[in-house]
């Protein structure tokens, strides 16, 4: 049996050891005594519920979230989603993994070049130094260049830190131009940094937050990170280490959004509005995305903008007579 | 005699029928019934206090604030500042009243075609003819082109609206670049009139808070005004004058901070963030400036940031071992 | 078949071609390709809700929201509500549409003479001229005395706008006799006209928000709107204008409230109040109304007054010896 | 030497044991051993500052403020405002010592029968017990009628919190007429007894908050006390009695505004709107006298309002178009 | 049938005349006429809610919350939860009703002589006599070491409130041996004292809010019951009476938190701190045994501590190279 | 001369060549030309201003901030303090500089010895072996014993954050008592390093904000040293390094007070509300003593506590029949 993508599935379909992602597991132990395992399954074109009722004792266990099963059973209905009965789940190695996860938009190869590029225009040369140290380790660089952005479903995907730290960076190349007194090794510099704590933050796999994400932050785990690599290059400049480390603490704006300090340079306002257009704007055509295709002008309330927001019609910008109606 | 500007005056200097623009005056009636007259005289230098002991009585009702003077008197000083003691003050009519306020970093007419060809490139007919409604209009050019953007001293200048509105342009335009789901007509034309409201709400001399400003802000009486121009302008889309209006209401970004609404639009959203990028920026340099000089690291607290600010030392981009002393 | 009202309606009845108001639709298609239809149906003795199961697809987009319906099936329940078990469905022309909305406690021709009287009372010409420009447009009159105050269900209602800007009224006189210092036609005239904006902000049938309601507020609407009045008016007071548009705009007090600007006049604090007063006193008491007969003290939690709401019992005023019980 | 009143004095005037209210003292020894006492001297009229250089020892010990003194010395003037050069200065029993405070506006007597008589209007029998035993204790009516209202000078006056406390109560009345559903009797009587607690709170001469003022605040005392007197009714309903007191507790409307409870009933949200609309219109006329004369449009910041506030012109309710230049 | 606790119920189990406490009931009247009446029935060991199919009319208002039941009927399930379906329900006499509610950890007795002793300890002669004047009401100290602390579920048992009350003792006489400065017999006498009146504002029984609880908060009613208790005290020191009346008022720390006043004196301070140690440690305890056994390693959001908590794993002290996995 | 203390200075004595430490020094150049250097001047018995007139160009540089000045001249008086007119001043060796700083209330080396003992007490291996690395470091050690704990003047002494630490450690000592579910040793060690950052982030001597702990604030200076600490330890437990760098980045309690996250654990809610308590308590004493002796109950408005704090009076303990006046 050939592959079936969570996007083929069809209610009353037979799957036969069809591999799967696992995303998440838990049990339920009824007081009945009856135990049942319910699953997220998934694949790069989407996830799907999966339910396996009076599961076997041992199966539960042999299973490891972010790891490849294989699955034989039928797809259900429940809620008017569609939802995997399950017959018989086992481990299984995938062999493409990365076929199991969302990719971002644009291919990670092109966006890490165009990363490699910033990083190599860097004249500076202690920070020129300090992005070497750091991105040269290979562990660090392909963690970089596929973890997430962030946690919910639909934003999160592989290369989505990337690509949300070249748009930031590419807004701050322009604030460069503005603004002649900015520093501009160093405000590229901490565009390009101010999130890598995320790699420490979030599962590479479940996008959940990790004990270290939740309990330090990934703004903390990032600043620390950053300050251990520049321990490692002597002759680091001293006034330009506390710039770096205070750009990439403040970022976040304000203290009651988790900066321990406000922006107090140049270069930590820019990074902290950069940052922020970027991720208010992507939050907002991904909560459009999600929310596509049920007709109404305004979306769900977004908690990110705290407000709902407002989808133009597609035609919005012709002379729009008639169109009156449906707003007013 | 000829002209001597602020910048050019010294202790014990007498003046002869010197022209300034009277910026703000007042008169202080002592309960001993003698009476005083305070002024601030200023021209594109600079500006300075005066003090006129036993002013007779028809003198300071013959002075209007915002209009030119001629002063006769010398030099003196209090608390550490030069400060004019006036024997003789009447009303002139400035010869080149240019001359007697400050002015934006870039010469006007360079940045007004700058704005003239951002306002060409506008293709969506709708837009296009707002656009051209309002700027058309030589008194709102006018006023337009030569606003401060903000009341504060250093910030304010004669075309100071100008060259934040150019700036924000310039902004939004690299997000058009960034998000192709950006209407770029629409957050262009929202970016050059996102302030048209303060030529109303600021005193295009004393740069003050109009009654207009004071009482119905800045952001309302902007989009009335456009929503006025609209009214005239037949056929106009009614969604992309909702979407119009709201950008403009909504660039506050917050209610606490005026908006009456939040942004519910893309092209607001990116508005919003490249408003408070320039104008954070911007107010950090003024800020920096106005500290200029005291030698110390941190300036004194910006209310507009709501921290002090940390102005780097000159060469802190260079190795730095020796410059941990300083700040350790 | 005579008419039935939705409050007669009774389990297990059967209806044939029974008119209704058609309140809100939504269609869901299931994955597996069957469309269910769910409506809100409504008279002005209440509203319940219907499904339609396997609905042929023609039939969601003949109906309109906002507009007659007749309808066939049988009342059955769902979660221990009433709901229409709907077998048809056809758009209809409803003979008194009048008859399908609720309605204010006041009857509107009472309530609207007492409008007019306020307003035939002003003796400030301006102000005079304002009121009867506005309001001699019949669409104008005609909306505005329809208009609901809010959007939540027991509190919207035809006529339910002009109720509360009649008890503002009222307590704008109470304070005119109390501060002589009031401007008191002015004052009046921002009460009767506070909330105009009402008439773009909800939408008259369904009560929803409208999409200018949502994207620039009831309050930018009602001010601009009274300012192009004022434009229509020549020699109309400029201070006297400022003063009208302020009270307008500064009337939710708080700029966490929506108002661009703090009242800064006598009449917009006295408003202000005002509105809080009459708006949390009749919300209280639909909130009251709402839960009514669940038999406890409290109400449930009230999110316009951030707790829940004490109902005193029947006899309180009485000695109460016997009732401590119940409370402690 | 015939008594001279404080606004009867002018530079340079010789006095000889004139009497005063001593309103403040305050004694600074100067670490070269001198000792000299500033003192603030009043009447109904105003205060004037006075200074005692080289007072002699006993001198301050023997003055008692919020009693007489008898000054001998000279008017002179201390940056810009008369101050009283004192040579001597002895206690001394003022013969009309109301003579020494400032006064409400409308005269006390008046305002205390009107006060009367809405006591005497209460029909429920509890609540006109309540009232009869807290008033017709001779020294708590004699405080109650006396009292200031709150601690700003210009603000505090004798008779003040009974003005106050008519205004509240006329508005609840209105309020009556509007919302049938208030238990009228009820709303009347906390409105009569919401600030009793400040005749604890401020001290009645110099209209500093006490040490139970500040320590307990009036809210809790008012309803301590309140709650004291309802002890020594038996009978009275238990469950009036909390609505009596939630309503004295939650009349400042917000945890944040130093209520502990926030208002649940109809009495405590219209008490609450009635309260905060006379103490902020009010505040505003004060505010608006204390800086009049000063000729700007706005006054200084009002720290009650938390802006600044608008000063109509005289005449704004004519025809304006000749104004319109002072204001734009 | 001998008893059988909340613990031991199984599915299945048949009961006969089985005792409970009766927590909760509630009456749904389904529209077509039927009557259902839902229980919550408890003993010390747990809880189990019950439901009764068509009850008999004149069943429900037999039963009283708080008193005794006994109940014949079958053990089922809904929604994995166990629950009684009840075939008779009848008022009954618990034989020992403190068999029937939660109970502290420590034993009552104990406590109580922890308490005693405490009290006993006071020197100052005013406090002593406060202490003893209201503890040696059998009422009052009956329902003190047997009151809850706060109304939430498990945290809820009987003896709760004495629990947290000598914790936050036993902090407070930390503090004495750390500030020489601070009044101990004060500190420890408001410590005692702090919570008193939530004897009057939690049910006893079914631990919710009671009227005066909720419209006059435990704050004010403890703070006025030690008031009139001074009363009735000749004698007692007037400041002693504020600092006393004021800790107890301050003791929450900030106006938001519901205090009327800000802790202003050294033992307020100290009081507040302590108490809020000890609160949101236990909060933090109870919140962890409430999610117990879910397996990960941080529970739900607390809204007490607004955040999710992180649960330690069992021998997180040791080496933990094998555990990173889990975390990381 | 012998040495003369700053506490035993008086009006018009004449110095010659006493030794001070120099703590703070500006140039003020006129725009006359003429330049004024002002100091402040300090020893353990306090800190006197000095200003120099017409200072000789060269002696501003030779004088650096933290180290010994000899100078010569004579004390006089400006704005009611003494004040030292400057005739000469040259840079100079102190012989004992512990004698020039402001100590805390404990000798340090008895607090050294208890911190010593507390660290010899752990018995974790982790965290015992955490400990030494970071304390056996003799520069960390002497920093960390002699470091200020505050900015503040009153507050900060040498010493302080010794004391401030080990009060902290005793509260957390007694909840260990109180919760048996602390891990004991993990709470003493978060406590014992809770402030270790405020080594880097206060100037040891003129107790200011250093670079670092404007930038990066002490909290994150902190934990980032320790994490580094860590590093160094091979094996050390990998959950027990997330719970030790929890506790001390969240110890502020909240986001608003700089800390980037909330307390998750029990240790670190214990640890933030000691914290709290014994800073709020200290600082309540140290407002107490800096404005001791002004005869007035209430001290000046802390801005620490947000409110004016109540100083009982000596013998508030006794009954106090006559005391009532002067509070009422």
């Amino acid at each position: 049996m050939s592959r079936i993508s969570v996007a083929q599935l069809k209610l009353n379909m037979t799957l036969s050891r069809q591999p799967f992602l696992l995303r998440e597991k838990s049990l339920t132990t009824t007081r009945t005594g009856s135990a049942m395992l319910r699953v997220v399954l998934a694949d790069r074109t989407g996830a799907i519920g999966g339910v396996y009722f009076d599961v076997p004792g041992h199966v539960p266990d042999s299973l490891t979230v972010g790891q490849g099963v294989e699955v034989t059973g039928r797809v259900g209905e429940f809620k008017d989603q569609l939802q995997l009965n399950i017959e018989r789940i086992i481990p299984a190695r995938l062999e493409n993994p990365e076929e199991f996860l969302p990719l971002a938009r644009r291919p990670i190869e092109e966006m890490a070049q165009e990363f490699d590029a910033l990083c190599a225009g860097i004249e500076n040369a202690d920070l020129s130094r300090l992005l070497k140290t750091i991105f040269d380790d290979k562990t660090t660089y392909q963690a970089f260049t596929h973890a997430p952005a962030a946690k919910f479903y639909h934003h999160a995907c592989v290369g989505g830190l990337l690509e949300h730290t070249l748009s930031v960076a590419r807004l701050v190349l322009t604030a460069c131009e503005l603004y002649p007194e900015l520093h501009c090794d160093l405000v590229l510099t901490v565009a390009l940094l101010h999130d890598l704590g995320k790699i420490r933050a979030y599962d590479p796999v479940s996008f959940d937050l990790t004990g270290e994400g939740s309990l330090l932050t990934h703004l903390y785990s990032g600043a620390a990170q950053v300050e251990r690599a520049i321990d490692a290059l002597p002759g680091f400049g001293a006034e330009l280490r506390l710039q770096v480390i205070h750009a990439l603490l403040s970022h976040h704006g304000k203290l009651e959004n988790g900066s321990p300090v406000l922006p107090m340079t140049l270069e930590a306002i820019v990074l902290h509005y950069a940052d922020n257009l970027d991720a208010d704007t992507r939050g907002a055509l991904d909560h459009f995305q999600r929310s596509e295709g049920d007709g109404s002008i305004f979306t769900e309330y977004s908690s990110m903008h705290e407000t709902k927001l407002y989808r133009r019609s597609q035609d919005s910008s012709s002379p729009a007579g008639s169109k009156q109606q449906s707003l007013l």
